[in-house]
């Protein structure tokens, strides 16, 4: 029987194994009294654990030693002052920690961080002492010697495609994180889009068969969609929140899924809980066909603040729908006619019922005329309109600044993903540019959970000190250049 | 040949094994959300390592949790306001951790602490969190099964003598510390009363010859005094400090040794030394045999402020020439007649030269007659007065409210064998309650370090916050009350 039980048992089939790479920083040693610091430099973003010695230099210690040791995925975080923090998520991602150590020791520190810097202080010593040894050996399941480089002849681009891959192989753990400094957590969102630029770049098939599991693995909430992240330390736990996108694109995740491997056996296991996920938003549409939105946290699309986002759900439906029924009529799946029906049905609704012939554009409600690139990009990822309508509508909200603008790589993703399906490459390879290169160009070595070029201190969470600055949902650029061969 | 690497071999040879004992707190779970705090009371004062679980409630935590965990050896360090500190010592032996843990886990705490109380505090979590399976793995090398009760029917003396053997197991480590607190090192003055009362209570003849042979393969100063303590950890290193008075005592703590075990080896292994200590002291006598202060720290005798030691030094001086005379004539060491001649002669010359006949008692210099118990007593024990005058000089100055007053235990436990030698039984009796007692009617699991009666806020380092309340040297009321049948 499919239960609880045989996911979890497959998701630990499909662990994947941990490859561990020693780093050391540009400075090997250093003599420190009070109040003294160092900054090292691991000359690469790095997952992993880190470990140093330290001695006596004439004189013995004659009291502990308080060190406070400081990681930073950028100098800004080595910098910060942390006493100030307004952030809404927890203060206790910023990487620091202090240290009592009793006497001269090589030290082992316990925990997991993600850093290309680390800053030691030393807070209180009674006599100088020489710091040695430092070592951070770093951790992915990512296979780098498995991956080839991007044919990109564009300097940028390979810029950009190296930080995207590296910004993968490092939220490559033992699932697919969000961010491994913060939240550390197998998403459904970042799943897909990390599994999506793993079939181009480092092709590690289990540790998606393992995501996929852990998901199947957990509890839905009583409108029947998946949980949208997992716990699995200590214990296995799927999480509270079941925003109705997410699990939507858990059916796509499948699908990419079976598209780059043909493997079935997986399908075949997982293929109820999909249906039960369109199923499921199929029960929330209203008699025109178009979702109701629901309490709680019901939906993501993009961290943009103050977003309407009913039109992009709808079009994230749209999508699943059309992704589901092409895989289905591959297998050879009854429901096959089901599915696409209600696809070709929900579509002319969309049209009908959220396009604003007004303003010529796709809009949540007639109230609240809200001009989005959100709901543009999923009404044309969702194939409500296709073709030269398409693409001029898309530019033309590209060009509006008043237009609600994606505020996450996430989001940049789809309206990248749009480009591509409408054939304007050369718009999408000047978009990408534009926002990952942004990036690039202010020193990234890894690509982050939100980025507005207008505002290097836009977080989600109130203080950009707590962002996360190498993020699973921003890798996909790898993934453009190499399906596309940009 | 008897040089450090034999010496350190010895020490090696005569490593004391540790014993363990797991210490389960009176409260054994509690759940906590941001800023709860729990105290844990383990019923007594315990020296080793921490250990505690603790589990989501019903909401996973979704980010790390900060704790802080305070160690205090009494209510009143687990109270303290740290962030206050204005000691000499370093700040960082209070026993104060902070920590970040990102997920629910068996946490070992990888330093050894002293404490009866353990204060943690949930400085931020998300959701409750429950602590539980709290553990205390204490350690001594004290075999308390082979301790047998005292025989006093005293009721305060029997508790004195509980809580002065505490103070030894506690102290009792690798080596003899001064205070597994603060500084965990093994000083010269420490050892000889730890050692002292060891004969009388755990008899654990092992760890003192380690001690000893540790002193042995430490480097002398030019004036040839002994280190006056030792690191051993990580490495082996004699320390810049040789007192004087310490460097005697060390040639005591053989003669100690000798009496109580009649092992020759030891003593012919340490012989050479023991020479050269008082040869080196009698290399530093003046022209009157009185000793000529010398530069850096010279003398301890006391942490009492503005103690003149001299005389008091030069007691030392005679109280060590004496046993060492004592010890050659037993072993028939040809030196005797030597050092028991200079024994005679700078007892006659400290009646003569430091003697002060107005004011009837001992004094440091013609310039400056302070009135010391330090000097009393250290001319008494040198035995440079006896009978009913030193008696009579004794009570007069306890009596004398101007004269300078022991603080430590540590001149206490002096002040206290005078009175012994002298035949004062009562008088010593009545101190002992007086000075020990005091700490018993405080509370005290062990005794202190510093103990002031009418300023419980004295420290030697003017923080009373760094003090060490479990302190070796104040050990000796088991001494007192077994030997003498108190």
């Amino acid at each position: 029987m499919k239960d609880k039980n045989y996911f979890l048992r497959k998701a630990q089939e499909n662990y994947p194994e941990l490859k561990f790479t020693v780093l050391t920083p540009d400075i090997s040693e250093f003599i420190a009294s009070s109040g003294n610091s160092v900054i090292l430099d691991l000359g690469q973003h790095a997952v992993g654990h880190f470990s140093f010695s330290f001695d006596n230099v004439e004189r013995f210690m004659d009291a502990p030693v308080r060190l406070i040791i400081r990681f930073g995925e950028d100098m800004r975080e080595i910098n910060d002052d942390i006493s100030q923090y307004n952030g809404t998520v927890s203060k206790t991602w910023l990487q620091e920690e202090i240290l009592h150590l009793d006497y001269p020791q090589k030290t082992d520190m316990p925990r997991r961080y993600a850093c290309r810097y680390i800053k030691i202080t030393v807070d209180k010593t009674n006599f100088p002492i020489r710091f040695f040894d430092f070592r951070f050996v770093a951790q992915t399941s990512a296979d780098t010697s498995a991956l080839m480089p991007s044919d990109t002849k564009d300097t940028l681009l390979k810029k950009i495609d190296c930080v995207a891959t590296n910004t993968l192989k490092e939220c490559m753990q033992t699932f697919f994180e969000d961010g491994p400094k913060r939240d550390r957590r197998l998403w459904i969102g970042d799943l897909r889009l990390e599994a999506l630029t793993n079939y181009y770049t480092f092709k590690n098939y289990e540790i998606v068969r393992r995501c996929l599991y852990l998901f199947a693995a957990g509890e839905c909430n009583s409108l029947g969609f998946l949980s949208s992240f997992v716990f699995e330390t200590p214990y296995y736990k799927s999480g509270e929140t079941h925003i109705a996108d997410y699990a939507l694109l858990y059916v796509v995740s499948v699908c990419d899924y079976y598209e780059h491997t043909a493997d079935i056996s997986v399908v075949n296991d997982l293929l109820q809980i999909c249906k039960s996920q369109l199923d499921s938003f199929e029960a929330i549409l209203d008699e025109n066909l178009i979702v109701t939105m629901q309490d709680g946290w019901f939906t993501f699309i993009d961290w943009c603040p103050g977003l309407e986002k009913l039109t992009a759900l709808q079009g994230v439906y749209l999508y699943t729908l059309e992704r589901f029924s092409e895989m289905l009529k591959k297998i050879g799946d009854e429901d096959f006619n089901k599915y696409s029906l209600l696809l070709s049905q929900v579509r002319s609704a969309c049209k009908k019922h959220l396009y604003d012939k007004n303003s010529n554009a796709f809009i949540n409600d007639l109230d609240n005329k809200q001009f989005s690139i959100h709901s543009q990009v999923w009404m044309i990822l969702g194939g409500v309109i296709c073709g030269e309508e398409a693409k001029n509508l898309l530019l033309l909200c590209l060009d509006n600044k008043n237009a609600k603008q994606p505020v996450t790589p996430y989001m940049h993703h789809y309206a990248t993903e749009a480009m591509m399906k409408l054939g304007m490459k050369d718009t999408a390879v000047s978009y990408l540019k534009k926002f990952w290169g942004g990036m690039v160009e202010l020193g990234a070595d890894t690509f982050w959970e939100a980025y507005v070029p207008d505002d290097h201190d836009f977080s989600p969470y109130n203080d950009r000190k707590v962002n996360s600055l190498c993020h699973a949902w921003s890798c996909t650029p790898s993934y453009f250049i190499r399906k596309y061969g940009l």
